[in-house]
């Protein structure tokens, strides 16, 4: 397959969703993110349609020069389809504020979907890198080099004082953020995961539920991210992280050592259900498919599960979503409809991969 | 297999539980019970121990001078183990409250287990034929010949006024009462139930569920017995349960149709998930299990699954209970211990069925 479709739409998934690299048995992956803007403009939300559009084409411009157009897809999101928008939320390449903004602004991605930047969302320029698994460094090692070649070729408004300048002050100075997403499946059983939320925000971290409302994350899914930027260098922030990460991983490990000490049949049943679930149901919504998908990402990990590769379970967290399945499909899908094709989709998947 | 173990044990199911015979898509067995009494004894609830003791000692004499004793069992209550008497009740052998009573009391069962003869009851005596599918008129018939049989050995208390006399008024007259057992799963699903509850009422009739406490009825699995017994003659108790039962099929078999028609991936859903837990679940508890077969059974019907007899259906649902379980494994065990045996012996069951 190739890494864009005829109208340079992606139709491969990211290569972070491989489910290898460091502690991937927990950490999905790890994400660096640089908040960038361009002297001489004002940030986004106070900038006239045609100031946008003139840094659209700047920074298109700048990618050029710095040949990353010749690898990456570079789309102008005002004349993209609603859903292909959502389509590039889902598969983490754009925000959701992005998708759903007006006026000219873009993305452009590529290198397996690990690089992406976006144009004109609450910066000038987001450019983040996605790693499969724990891999803060090489995320923010590969990330550099594109800042570094861009800078050469944009001018970035900085301040000697207080570093990069961001729209929302929470971003000055580094302009980096470090996001880590983890499957903590035995912290959210064991009803633990609050815990782990306090002791985060105490180390200047937020953690959220990466799917659903509320507390209540959908698959078991958290994102780890560091806070304040201002008055810490990179480095620190990359410290800080590889020092609360470990901690969190520890402690979901020790929890699937209890579950699985205490009771290992009741965590069999769970799982083995799961699956028997997701290989026979005719319909499935997003927050059943992903709880199972959880169960089933638990089973793989611990052995009870061995013919289902960890890169097609995090595949279908992302080829499950409303969007993906519309866009596969060509059309619009009542949530029945939606549910169908999703059931169809994870039966045909793990039908690739039956004992 | 051997009708009886070596203690006189029941190890084989019954003939009943064949899912064979007339509307079997629905009705599971038919059952015709007459109520006697010996004259010249008080009912069971007024009788010294003595009285109650000769009671059985003329039951038991009697089955043995009309030779029933060379193909039944005899077992005398009072010397079987508490969780031997239940699996009785849970094979629907004899009543809860001779399973839970005191004193001498017996049953005499065989025929494949569609004669059972309680003694010590509320009646003295308790005779019961059961039939696979909705066939009152042969079970009726076969009832009748032990009937009359044991009539000529054992002098029954009969007023000629009356007829047959018995403890509970509601019984006096024939004695008789016929009971059926129907799932009626689509009647549940569409929630009709309650309208068939009503009409059977209007006609003189009691619909229960059979497994489960109030309305909700495990497994979908109710029973219809007519009600009054005096001033009616056997023949017309016989023919106002083939008037009713025709139409709960009907009504049950129009919303079946109606569910196909309707959505018939919601169904097959329904069926092939149901089929999935079983053939894959390390635990089930009762309720489930019940559930499920109600679905597994009704996707038999509609040839959604082709592998799976319903005699094995009709067997689970009798073999899952907690003291068949017990029975089984020969000790007792706690509530998670069962819900693993349920969930081992139903894989185990279904996987002879394997496609």
């Amino acid at each position: 397959m190739s890494e864009a479709g005829f109208d340079g739409f992606p139709h491969v998934l990211g290569e972070w969703l491989k489910g290898k690299g460091p502690d991937s048995d927990i950490v999905v992956s790890t994400r660096v993110r640089f908040a960038r803007n361009v002297r001489g403009f004002p940030f986004t939300l106070k900038a006239t349609p045609q100031q946008r559009a003139d840094v659209l084409a700047l920074c298109e411009e700048a990618l050029h020069k710095v040949h990353l157009q010749r690898s990456i897809v570079t789309l102008e999101l005002d004349k993209l389809a609603e859903v292909k928008r959502d389509v590039l939320v889902e598969r983490h390449l754009i925000s959701r504020e992005l998708a759903g903004g007006d006026g000219p602004r873009g993305v452009a991605y590529g290198r397996g979907e690990m690089l992406s930047i976006m144009i004109n969302e609450e910066d000038h320029l987001r450019l983040q890198w996605i790693k499969s698994g724990f891999d803060a460094d090489r995320a923010y090692q590969a990330l550099c080099k594109v800042d570094r070649a861009l800078e050469k070729v944009l001018p970035f408004a900085v301040s000697d004082r207080y570093g990069y300048l961001t729209a929302c002050p929470t971003n000055v100075g580094t302009g980096m953020r470090i996001s880590v997403m983890l499957h903590l499946p035995a912290l959210t059983m064991k009803e633990h995961i609050d815990k782990v939320f306090k002791a985060a925000k105490h180390m200047n971290h937020a953690v959220r539920g990466l799917y659903g409302e509320g507390t209540r994350a959908f698959g078991d899914m958290y994102q780890v991210s560091n806070q304040a930027t201002l008055g810490r260098s990179e480095v620190q922030i990359l410290e800080s992280v590889k020092a609360i990460i470990p901690r969190i991983l520890e402690t979901e490990r020790q929890m699937r050592g209890q579950l699985y000490a205490e009771d290992r049949s009741f965590l069999e049943d769970r799982v083995l259900r799961s699956l028997a679930v997701l290989r026979n149901a005719r319909r499935l919504n997003v927050q059943e498919m992903m709880s199972h998908l959880s169960m089933l990402r638990l089973g793989i990990d611990m052995g009870l599960v061995s013919d289902v590769p960890m890169r097609t379970v995090n595949e279908m967290f992302i080829l499950g979503q409303p969007s993906h399945l519309q866009e596969r499909q060509g059309r619009p899908m009542n949530p029945t409809e939606r549910d169908t094709a999703r059931a169809d989709m994870v039966r045909a998947m793990l039908a690739a991969h039956s004992n």
